[in-house]
């Protein structure tokens, strides 16, 4: 019989959440945790494709190539999104074989580097709004926007920060090994921090200045290879309406309109759950049967429907 | 009719020769020269497994962690290598991509990325020899070696460096992943920088420090996956013996046998041609058909038997 297809994503804080530095000990302590979730998943009986983001490793990353700019140069963004699913890959590789040898699972888990077209004309590219990489002085981030045509914006009041632009993902240059992997019965991992964003410039393929949504990504992943669930693992148990109010509801279950209703009274916030709900109505609109959004430590007992909010059609 | 199996391997400084900095603009230009030599190889009717080294880009890339020590927490060697086959993986990708569309082939290109196992017992973790990363200063390095235990060595007069281990590659984790990538007919890139180093501890695999030599973990590979051909490419057309002296001579196909006898009268130096002719005996010694030795600028002529150096059994 064949199996059906998961496709389950997760921020790069996962692996490196805010009050840890990042060390590769930590981090590595972290991907086991997450690989007890998703092995999980496979346990279910999915085949299963696992997206991560990298928004804190590609920060570090960026901070180190500042640092020595003048002995090394800096590489543009895109290779370091590439860096970064090799660093993050491994981690992950590592204890997904681990977690799923403790259960006894016999899948082989393999890393494929990811590229992802996007528009050139995508109006994010004349807006760019993604924080990324290392705080600096008003100075620092002004010399910046003029040597390097950077665009920076006061962060929280904790200093400058480089915004880039985070166009829509159109298309996974690695759909079709992705798919013959899966077939294998092979774990991915695929997709990292969003993918290595391209443009085609010329008939050929180019890097460009922009990181993508890892959750967009995930979300056409999960469509163009005709994934049965697309899993989106957070912070939170479930989605709510009225989050953080006395009258706030944890959702069980919710329709796309349901979805798009809430979107609209504007009851998820840009930064945090509205581009998860924004990937999850794409997926089900393209013809995806359900998604799952749901917490690490809630995920299996979501996967038997007594936990997590689905979204369905 | 099944196709026949090449795995061609070449050295990070293809990418980024010694007498360049580094952009990523220049070692994308060379990843396209080098990728148009080894789209030849797929038009000439091989499934081709490709295998870059990573010294230069890993050496960057330690010195950008250094730089940033103090800020960002330094991951250790083994994420450092994982970290360079994302990078120099996806300008390859990339570069093959477009060489392979100029010659009209419809080869898709992927990377796969690829931990190698090593043997905690080697003797190599006894008497590291390798030297990686940054030259320093003789304080600096003195320092290093408490506060990490670090072995440092003098370097021809240029400062010192950190040496590490370099165990010889016993297996390849990702080896049926990239046998069914070939089966359907993709190129693909694996074991870069010789591959992530683990050892098996407890049943688990853990990353170790040291780098693994990018031939002998592509001899493996090659032996692994049944490869016909065995392509290493360097910086001269042939292999010599007296090289450098009046009666050098350029070598058209040696066997084993013969190839044992020159290393034995020292004609292959360690740090150059040496480790290359123990990867083509080990290949041989396997049962390998040919190994082929020769530059990027000859492959095409030598793959018709019109130039390189071969080894045969």
């Amino acid at each position: 019989m064949e199996n059906r297809i998961a496709v389950v994503a997760f921020g790069g804080n996962a692996l490196h959440p805010e009050h840890q530095v990042g060390t590769a000990e930590e981090q590595e302590k972290n991907a086991v945790e997450a690989s007890a979730a998703i092995s999980e998943i496979v346990h279910n009986g999915y085949e299963v494709v696992v997206v991560h983001g990298n928004g804190p490793q590609v920060g570090s990353l960026l901070i180190q190539m500042e640092k020595a700019a003048d002995e090394v140069p800096v590489l543009p963004l895109y290779a370091c999104v590439a860096g970064t699913q090799g660093t993050i890959g491994y981690m992950l590789t590592n204890a997904l074989r681990q977690e799923c040898g403790r259960l006894g699972l016999s899948q082989e888990v393999v890393t494929v580097l990811t590229t992802v077209v996007v528009d050139p004309d995508d109006a994010a590219f004349n807006t760019p709004t993604k924080p990324i990489g290392p705080f600096f002085t008003k100075e620092y981030a002004e010399r910046m926007a003029v040597e390097k045509g950077w665009i920076v914006v006061e962060d929280s009041g904790r200093g400058y920060r480089r915004v880039v632009p985070s166009p829509e993902p159109i298309g996974i240059l690695e759909k079709s090994s992705i798919q013959q992997m899966i077939e294998h019965h092979n774990i991915v991992i695929a997709c990292g921090g969003g993918g290595i964003p391209v443009i085609i410039q010329d008939g050929e393929f180019k890097g460009v200045e922009a990181v993508i949504d890892k959750d967009l990504a995930s979300s056409l992943l999960a469509r163009e290879i005709g994934a049965h669930l697309f899993i989106i693992l957070t912070g939170v148990p479930q989605v709510a309406i009225n989050y953080g109010q006395p009258d706030r509801q944890w959702l069980e279950t919710i329709t796309v309109a349901e979805a798009k209703k809430y979107t609209a009274e504007g009851q998820f916030p840009p930064g945090s759950m509205g581009p998860k709900i924004a990937a999850a109505i794409k997926f089900i609109e393209a013809g995806g049967q359900e998604v799952l959004i749901t917490s690490a430590s809630e995920l299996d007992r979501a996967l038997k429907h007594q936990g997590g909010t689905y979204i369905v059609p």
